[in-house]
């Protein structure tokens, strides 16, 4: 099924039964009943519980099948053995959606997953859709559908507004909830998904999407059980012009094993998700603090105010709160460009010894006199050197005075300048903060975090306005010849048919043979040996370089035939690989394996030192374009050394990049086939003079180690 | 004047005039008569004000003079033009210590730098300590001894406790009182220093180390004036126990340039800030939360709870939480050991379905079954295989059923492990976090937070308990032969003779003594010129490698001065350089330059590649010991090249750090003739076989190229 289809049965239920009703309000089963009736839900609640008349107030049925109709929801609220039960027979009522709050399934092991697959056959069969189990519900805040127990609704129901929550952690998504109303964020929709026996987090992107109430979609993920979906998900909403922000946990080997525990589903490469949600226009953050505040801010400047660079002028009273705020800015990419001669001129004018270059300081003549507040801060803003404003008035909303000040310059500067990002960086009343989100200024509490948002507002802006390029999928192709997987020569043919460029090398057999080839490529030359047992040649003696005359060759030929029987007696040899020595300017690693989540992935990295010490490399989904392999190769750290940097030659980049695509296309077009690919190293030359492939090993399917 | 002394009558004053009082008490001159009257303050406030009979219902004085007594204390709240005047005098009364509030001094230029002269100048003769001018004032919060007119005190009163404020920034100091006071986190005393004409950071750090109401140091500082000043400060606070926090602003190129606009100061090295704290004791914060979360944990958690080290467990209700935290904890260096196999197996007994090797997610059942959260948590705090317990609980205290269950719980946990740190990552009701924070658990509200917070108070830990070694001041030494500034070889013997291993080189002024000189040598050699004004030998085609034999050296010399004076008519020849060639396993690059805030600074940083493009390099204050040069050598990013990561020769890494500190005693010992010092490269040969440097550059005084 289509991700998203299928959901507003669940999500807009005009009907809501709980099986496992309960009289008290506190307990699983009757903390639904509780807040749909306190928070005024309007349609039908149907209590199911065999042995009461009456729950919480409202008339409580012996079973569904006695229901007056079949509800678009039912909550199952039983204990594990039960839910199994429950759920056929509301198939067998005709009920829309359920949502199964019960633990105790795939989360278990063996045992579980088998109760966890009866629940969604019966699901299936029944044509329902199945939110859980092991979840914490979902939650439409307008319509007060509200299908959860989260403990967090016991404190208070957050305000209506425009971000979608979707998590598959029941606790994350409720915290989520929490803090963005307690920071005055309204929400639109929550979705926990558990253990994701039918609805997915792919569902609640994609339904979110198309929901009119959700301007902004924040997602919490743990694992991904089908790419596919997620990839759908995402890109409908970026079509559908809804960022998506999404906070991947597990980013840690200590995070992914906790994971791994905590949802038993494959971890995933956490490089691969930020690849991912790069392509697809979606937002990475890394704390919930981020999340909330990214969110806020983009639901208010959406869709004509989001930042259009990293330039940011900062206007404060306080020259301690410029420097922290450059500090942060600089700290997460963003750019003070010096603003120009003519907004310095009139900010000098108006206040003698203020700073005007950025951050402008206008001291606390600023605060104290509003007439030069209004002409300094519209001087600010109507320079366009900059791209967003911040402003940071830590406290000054709470005096009554300064509030007034301040907000009838924001009012006015709102009025003069309609389409500028300006920021806040404010803790102040819960009334003046909703003036300010109602008048278009997010407000964000922390310094840091106020920096960290515009940045990722910046990132937001760029990938809704720039969808990768993706490239077509790859055909699955016919098996490789078996010498691809025997020895390098062999691995090396196989990926030149694919357009990774290599030498022209020669297999041979005996040392006659090998003088020949050595005369014809010309000295010096390299030799090899070719074996499938011997994936490290070196350290088996089997490669001698920068051998000069044929009768170096013969020599070298029989001695490392000698070496190699005698360190690797039951080594199967294939012959001697005879090839041309090159030179370069830089090495790269490239490679491929098949990634549990994503299927075929493509990584790249300098090669020697910088791979070893500094683990510098970027990964993607295969296959990518060139301009995705150039984008990969632009992301590594080490970068400037491919590039020309401090007097270097620069590197054939275009060569590498195509390198990387072909590699990239060859592992997606034998990915049933082949487990991993190495090509170390990509050798680099110069610009405009090309790439080669020196070693190469393929690894088929069934013979991987294990990563 | 020792640091901190003087400051008792600024800071326990028995009477305060304020000068320039005013009626209106939102005004800067009105609101100390105002704060201190409304909270309080049990001693004298003499309010002098020549128009008026009385100020807000107190007796007003026309002068200082007038005044029945000589005040401990007096506030300056008139412009800066009478601000001398006045404090000229209180001098004259015998006023002991005064407050400027007044702006419009150094931070303004010349003029205003003279007219900060005559304040200073003005206070020494009369004996009086000075605070400001331009600043904020201090505050004695338990004993309502208000000379502010912050802003965050018209909103109410922080509560009094363990936590000193010092700032340079008084809004930067104001927010932190603010917002440590918005987090139940007492205070004992902010100062803000201003221009710092008499009373500096240092003063304020060494007062606070001996008052008895605060237990811990929170420190805002943009720029250092003294740096001995500030050592001496920070290590008597160190010996006396008192953990000093420091938030250093500035750190950015965007940052410093704003904070040079704003203080007039110098910048100073920020790396050098980051040794300076590290040497004293100092632990470094980046957030003004960082500051406040950590400041109060160490109050809390003092003295004899610190974590012992980066070993956390994590015990949650939620798999999310534990995962994310696992996260988080990673990404500040804390890890996650397996909990023992008999806490695992009393953690499996109560919860079957729990993860307990650490993240333990002891699931719901963990909140709704008061007896199993007792045992499980005694279980995970009993396992001392982990040195701090965190608990996550963000929203469960804010109901009460849950609060209660956690309050006792962890009540009985206080009573059975007086002496385990455990940290809660909890927001909830102020008075449960002032019961928990009274039972000695450390709150702090967001999970990134928590974990930054154990990893500072794990490094907090090893400052305290191991300081480090300093060398012994270095004496002057005798000015250098003029040799040593002309070319390398001058360069390097006055190096070698500071104890910087060099090879055996000679000076030649012919072919035929440079044949002689290399065959004594042995071949090959290199051949490099020696001229005062060829600093970049090898651009000037001046050095030549690998001269095998007497004929080669002839030929190589007469062609290599063609050469030069083709290329450099005009570059005066010392002659030429004959030197034997050496091979080592890896290049570091060593410098030293002047500081203009701390002096001679030594630097360390690896040759090639890595300097060039990572800039990766330790730098600090010199001399260091050979233990520190050894510490800056382990800090490189790129440590592991030299450590032999992978299969590589280990390099003499003690060889290293004693050229690294003979490097900073040399500097030190010369830093009022040499400007800079270059060795580039220190070729560092396998363990055991030593290093040596092959080039070197020394510039004198007055001749450096400006950084």
């Amino acid at each position: 099924m289509r991700p998203g289809e299928g959901l507003d049965a669940l999500m807009s239920p005009r009907s809501i039964a709980i099986i496992g009703a309960s009289q008290e309000a506190t307990k699983i089963g009757g903390r639904p009943v509780d807040l749909l009736r306190r928070h005024g839900y309007s349609g039908h609640i149907y209590p199911v519980n065999p042995k009461a008349a009456l729950v919480q107030g409202l008339k409580a049925y012996a079973s569904v099948a006695d229901l007056p109709e079949a509800p678009d929801l039912a909550i199952i609220a039983v204990d594990a053995e039960r839910a199994s039960e429950a759920v056929e027979q509301c198939a067998a009522r005709g009920v829309r959606s359920v949502v199964v709050f019960s633990s105790g399934f795939a989360e278990l092991g063996e045992q579980g997953r088998a109760m966890q697959e009866r629940l969604r056959l019966a699901a299936r069969n029944g044509g329902m859709r199945l939110l859980g189990p092991n979840c914490l519900g979902a939650v439409s805040i307008a319509e007060k559908s509200i299908a959860t127990f989260s403990i967090v609704l016991e404190h208070s129901m957050p305000a209506a507004g425009a971000l979608g929550i979707v998590s598959q952690s029941g606790n994350l998504g409720s915290y989520t909830m929490r803090l963005a109303s307690e920071r005055g964020v309204g929400i639109s929709r929550f979705i926990t998904t558990g253990n994701e026996c039918d609805i997915d987090i792919a569902d609640g992107i994609a339904w979110m999407a198309r929901d009119p109430a959700t301007k902004v979609i924040l997602c919490c993920l743990e694992a991904c059980r089908d790419a596919g979906r997620l990839i759908s998900a995402l890109e409908e909403a970026r079509d559908a012009g809804k960022p998506v922000i999404a906070m991947k946990i597990g980013t840690s080997a200590a995070g992914q094993a906790a994971a791994a525990s905590h949802t038993g589903a494959m971890a995933g490469s956490d490089a691969v998700f930020d690849a991912l949600f790069a392509r697809c226009g979606a937002v990475r953050v890394r704390s919930i603090d981020e999340l909330i505040d990214l969110g806020h801010a983009a639901s208010i400047l959406l869709p004509d105010r989001l930042p259009k660079g990293p330039g940011i002028a900062i206007l404060t009273a306080s020259g301690g709160f410029g420097v922290l705020l450059a500090d942060a800015a600089q700290s997460v990419g963003l750019t003070l460009p010096e603003l120009g001669q003519q907004t310095q001129r009139q900010i000098l004018e108006l206040v003698p010894f203020a700073s005007a270059r950025n951050p402008v300081d206008a001291t606390a003549q600023m605060s104290s006199r509003p007439d030069l507040l209004a002409k300094i801060m519209s001087a600010v803003v109507a320079d366009e050197r900059t791209d967003t404003v911040i402003l940071p008035l830590p406290f000054s909303l709470h005096l009554p005075r300064l509030r007034s000040i301040y907000m009838d310059t924001l009012r006015n500067i709102r009025a003069q300048f309609p389409h500028r990002p300006v920021i806040l960086c404010v803790d102040g009343p819960e009334d003046a903060l909703a003036e300010l989100h109602a008048l278009g200024f997010p407000t964000v509490e922390s310094f840091d975090g106020c920096c960290a948002t515009v940045a990722a507002l910046v990132r937001l802006q760029a990938v809704s306005k720039h969808p990768q390029d993706v490239p077509a999928a790859v055909e699955r192709a016919q098996p490789l010849a078996a010498d691809a997987f025997r020895h390098e020569l062999g691995a090396k043919r196989a990926l030149a048919d694919a357009g990774v460029p290599v030498l022209a090398e020669r297999l041979v057999h005996d040392a006659d043979a090998a003088a020949r080839a050595a005369t014809e490529i010309g000295y010096p030359v390299v030799l090899k040996i070719a074996s499938p047992d011997l994936p490290h040649k070196t350290e088996a003696g089997g490669v001698v370089v920068g051998v000069g005359s044929e009768a170096e060759v013969r020599r070298a030929y029989a001695q490392m035939r000698d070496r190699v029987a005698t360190r690797a007696p039951h080594a199967a040899i294939d012959g001697v690989i005879v090839a041309p020595m090159a030179k370069g300017v830089a090495e790269l690693i490239l490679g491929s394996r098949i990634d549990p989540v994503f299927g075929p992935v493509v990584m790249v990295g300098l090669g020697g030192i910088f791979a070893e010490i500094l683990q510098d490399s970027a990964v993607q989904m295969a296959p990518v374009s060139e301009a995705q392999a150039m984008a990969m190769l632009k992301s590594l750290k080490a970068f400037a050394v491919l590039d020309g940097a401090r007097g270097r030659p620069r590197a054939d980049l275009d060569a590498a990049a195509r390198a990387v695509a072909a590699l990239s296309r060859f592992a997606a077009a034998h990915a049933d086939t082949i487990a991993e690919i190495d090509i170390n190293p990509l050798l680099l030359r110069v610009e405009g003079e090309g790439a080669v492939a020196l070693d190469a090993l393929l690894i088929p399917q069934g013979k991987q180690a294990r990563h």
